[in-house]
């Protein structure tokens, strides 16, 4: 069995998880649950050399020396720097330049969470099956809920293993949701894909052929330099940005989907943050000097200064280089309006 | 008529009010209510010098510099330096030493906030007025709500004006709290005293002799320094302290009360600070470099580090010399139990 590539994609910025999550250090890079980052968690998922080749890391020149930082024990890491930030579809594209048009690819966010690593596993072995027969295989995660902040996907025929994409859901109102939820049939698009490097540049070339022009140019003009490798700027800036799912996805005829129940988060919150960590007796988390009293569901976390919290439910307290961010756990959604998470 | 002698007492160390109030700064020699601080404010009300002659404050050690720093521009102030803290009763017979026999004195803490200085006035010619019939005149607060955090005073016979003192009763539960709210005859005791010199001095001498005669010694032994009068640590030291409450208010039969309805408040917690402040349209307060976002009933206030608040109610967030409170408005009378208050 041939080996699968990593392909981990570090963009986003994350500014719902400021003050924590900043322009110089975004969500990817931090240790947001348990003591490696979430960059580093998505290259530990993919780091039985059984199983996996070296990963492809895609990010922007602005992260290179964090990425360089975090990932300096991964041996045979290629890390691609975009000459502009143009959404999934042109940095998948590139990923795929790098390696033989038969090669396995699984695309993973840098900034997702998943707690369940054999069902993740498991889910891998089936997509790299699907993908082996040219499906382009997206990760649906089973609902745990009517979330109106993911994308979702109906699943169709059955494949063996998986199902056919019956069609891609965009974000829904809440009614829709529960409606999708009740339904059995939906999964969330977790953002997760496997296919051939072959088969997206065949699919990216017939359905947005001027952006798989340009992604080719790009590459063609590519300079090495060390373990990186910059593509051209020229081309690549005139490439209209667009996600994976919109460019290929929804397009392609070959779209497959494996469903998988593997504790997953985006952490796209500070209260989904919450909900990714245990809590204690009282479902309180802290981290750093806090002091409680008559405190239930509370998270604090603090980089230095004392945080004293009195008589609160559902409450979330942050301080973070010099930034004290208080809010509930339904406000959390709303924290990159705030003056501070815009301004950064 | 004579003029009234205020006699400012300052003592109380407001660690419901942390992380504001600390030992080296407590609560009245802070701009808790407008620029003035508190102490400041206790020192306007009694500055009319057609009614009131040149003020006696009463403090530790401790306080002396903030004291001469905030009293600074008043003319003929007298400070009279406790050996140690003894409570409200020997305080209040120093300054009463300093008087002569007939001199009407008016008791007032320094860490209170009176709104409505014209019902402060008329009460305290009120007082003055049975104190000259040689009556001890407590102060008492027109009640707004079944509180158990103060003592409250019983009405008895009318005098003209005010009433005898039917009895004290003592910070009582909720449920006495809103039987002696009901029945119309209870004031709060506001912790504000008028009485002759000579009179306060006889009746500490018929019910606490040893306090009295100790007091006496310390008196006699004075040391003066300036505009500061030191007594005598020796005799100061062996007092049991109390209060003028336990010590003569309770015993004396020569109690009086004067009822005012004078936006008064002890400021005893973040609560009360909170009622005390005027609210924009939306019932918040801050102050400081604050972004609130959906809130309501709010109070913020900080020193320096930008504080973002989101989908809150009823919550204060104090920020004071890097330390970081958040606490409900029903949990602000416990701040003093947390362990940064209790170590300052």
């Amino acid at each position: 069995m041939s080996l699968i590539h990593p392909v981990i994609l570090s963009g986003g910025s994350g500014t719902r998880l400021w003050p924590r999550s900043r322009k110089h250090r975004p969500k990817p890079f931090l240790p947001l649950l348990g003591e490696r980052t979430l960059f580093q968690q998505s290259l530990d998922r993919a780091s039985d050399q059984q199983r996996f080749a070296a990963p492809i890391i895609v990010a922007g020149s602005a992260h290179c020396d964090l990425i360089e930082d975090q990932a300096c024990n991964v041996s045979g890491v290629r890390l691609i720097v975009e000459p502009a930030a143009k959404n999934t579809a042109p940095a998948i594209a590139l990923a795929a330049h790098s390696l033989p048009a038969e090669a396995i690819m699984l695309v993973c966010p840098s900034d997702h969470h998943i707690a369940d690593e054999t069902a993740f596993l498991a889910g891998v072995e089936q997509a790299a099956e699907l993908a082996m027969q040219d499906y382009m295989v997206a990760f649906g995660i089973e609902p745990t809920g009517p979330e109106t902040g993911y994308g979702y996907i109906q699943k169709g025929a059955e494949l063996a293993p998986g199902n056919a994409v019956a069609r891609f859901v965009e974000k829904p109102d809440i009614d829709t949701a529960r409606r999708l939820l009740a339904d059995g049939r939906h999964v969330w698009n977790g953002g997760i894909f496997a296919f051939r490097a072959g088969t997206v540049l065949a699919e990216l070339a017939r359905y947005r052929p001027a952006m798989a022009e340009r992604v080719a140019q790009a590459w063609a003009g590519a300079r090495y330099q060390g373990t990186q490798v910059h593509p051209a700027g020229e081309p690549f800036a005139d490439i209209v940005g667009e996600s994976i799912d919109y460019a290929v996805m929804e397009n392609t005829t070959r779209a497959a989907v494996v469903a998988a129940d593997m504790g997953w988060s985006d952490i796209g919150n500070w209260d989904a943050l919450m909900t990714a960590r245990p809590g204690d007796a009282q479902g309180n988390r802290v981290s750093g000097r806090v002091d409680l009293l008559d405190c239930r569901n509370v998270m604090v976390e603090s980089d230095g200064p004392r945080v004293s919290v009195v008589g609160l439910n559902d409450v979330i307290v942050v301080v973070s280089d010099g930034e004290v961010l208080v809010t509930s756990r339904g406000g959390a959604q709303a924290v990159g309006k705030l003056p501070g998470a815009a301004l950064q």
